[in-house]
């Protein structure tokens, strides 16, 4: 079910909280419409992270998502226990950089041995398709978020539209494999000749800036595929990746979010499973 | 297809290798047999990984196995090549243990990265069902092991008659899962939680001298499950592991064992796929 919200206007004035609050439409006494401000897609990104954050209740247990969308929401969260207007809440957080904006935010954080049961994360994502099915993980933080959002009993992944997709991989950018150092150039070679028909191409993420492989929290490499055709069943292709010995992860998150909310130019759009 | 190998009855004096040379039913002379001594657990061992070292030829790549029953094959391996009977061997270690036993023994080393196909694979095993599937990992070397010999055109195993089991888990020792550190109690509790019809019983292993957790050459844990009984489909077990995002790979070497070599009292067996 996708409900569309009306198109935001703001005005230069205007915060990113009263372009939620006060869509144009809305308006109770007629005037004439301030000039259109196209929003950035940073503005974008925050005020899915915003409506995002109305679905958190005092007493929560919250999944802490990682990335550029949703650092708004940790954020978000963080001014709302400060304001008084959320009470009791225990964050699990899905990286240690978030882990670190949660503390200094003073949100109350625990892990998933003490909580394995999460009311509801909150969390960006790299692609969407129209099934709600994710790619995560380009920030590299896929291992801990998909173990955090599994747990979750809402997931609500809030995304700009220009990451919506027809199907994974359908943007050309990374779909993120995370995988043990030991021999990463066989596993590297193995995923990719697993997805040879769509055309993938394996390449290990490295640094920007001294090119050595890139580290994840847990001491892992990241392999990144690229597709040029759809891979087909993702159920299949995940336990076909699963499989190999060196792959600890992989960035697809099939059947997990039970929202995602995107902001776009024409409005926020929230869809439900 | 089994081969019986003829009981080895060794005197006093005979080494593992004339134990393998000359097993008694083969003397061409007819002479009272000697008293027979029984073998302890390491003799079998010792002979099961003797024979397995007959698979090798010059020119080989092989995957070296860990553990107290592959280190003697390691050791008959340097012990050839120093002797001249074997020449450019290509030794790839699955554990540091064996790398620095391979090492003192002037096997040289490569990595799958270098040798994506490897010739032959020798390894113990923790236990051998009537199929050839195996448990291993009870050294903690599970992931390595299994991309090595995964890559194997040949995996010979090498066994005493106490690893064979009815089915997996039948010993009721430890079937090991390697996992992430990460909220290990949480991926600890869904695992014992996945096979409870099977009366399982999860516990994090850990260190004999100082209760630390154990862990793994890749850094990680190792989380060991106990059985009451038979957990039904491995193949659909094994995927319902692996697709627990905290887990990075489990001790069910399923279909992988081309040759199972079982040293008892009764001989030596071979057993291929």
């Amino acid at each position: 079910m996708a409900i569309a919200y009306p198109r935001f206007v703001c005005t230069e004035k205007s915060t990113i909280e009263e372009a939620i609050m006060t869509p144009s439409s809305s308006s109770s006494v007629p005037s004439p419409p301030p000039p259109p401000v196209f929003l950035t897609q940073e503005e974008l990104k925050q005020i899915a992270a915003y409506k995002a954050v109305e679905f958190v209740e005092s007493g929560m247990v919250l999944g802490l998502g990682t990335g550029s969308t949703a650092k708004y929401a940790v954020q978000r969260i963080g001014e709302l226990l400060h304001q008084g207007k959320l009470k009791n809440i225990i964050g699990l957080p899905t990286s240690k950089i978030t882990q670190e904006q949660a503390l200094s935010l003073g949100i109350p954080l625990s892990d998933l041995g003490e909580h394995p049961v999460v009311d509801l994360a909150i969390d960006g994502a790299d692609e969407v398709d129209p099934y709600l099915n994710l790619v995560k993980g380009r920030g590299g933080s896929l291992l801990r978020e998909k173990m955090i959002e599994g747990a979750c009993r809402k997931f609500v992944v809030v995304v700009d539209e220009s990451k919506l997709v027809p199907y994974l991989g359908g943007s050309r950018l990374a779909m993120p494999v995370e995988i043990v150092p030991f021999c990463w150039k066989f596993t590297t070679e193995r995923l990719q000749r697993l997805f040879e028909d769509s055309g993938c191409v394996a390449k290990l993420r490295t640094c920007k800036d001294n090119d050595e492989p890139f580290m994840t929290d847990n001491a892992n490499y990241i392999v990144d595929l690229y597709f040029e055709k759809d891979i087909g069943d993702l159920n299949a292709a995940s336990d076909s990746i699963l499989r190999f010995p060196g792959v600890v992860e992989h960035g697809m998150f099939l059947n997990m979010a039970t929202t995602v909310i995107v902001a776009g130019e024409l409005g926020v759009t929230v869809k439900n499973k």
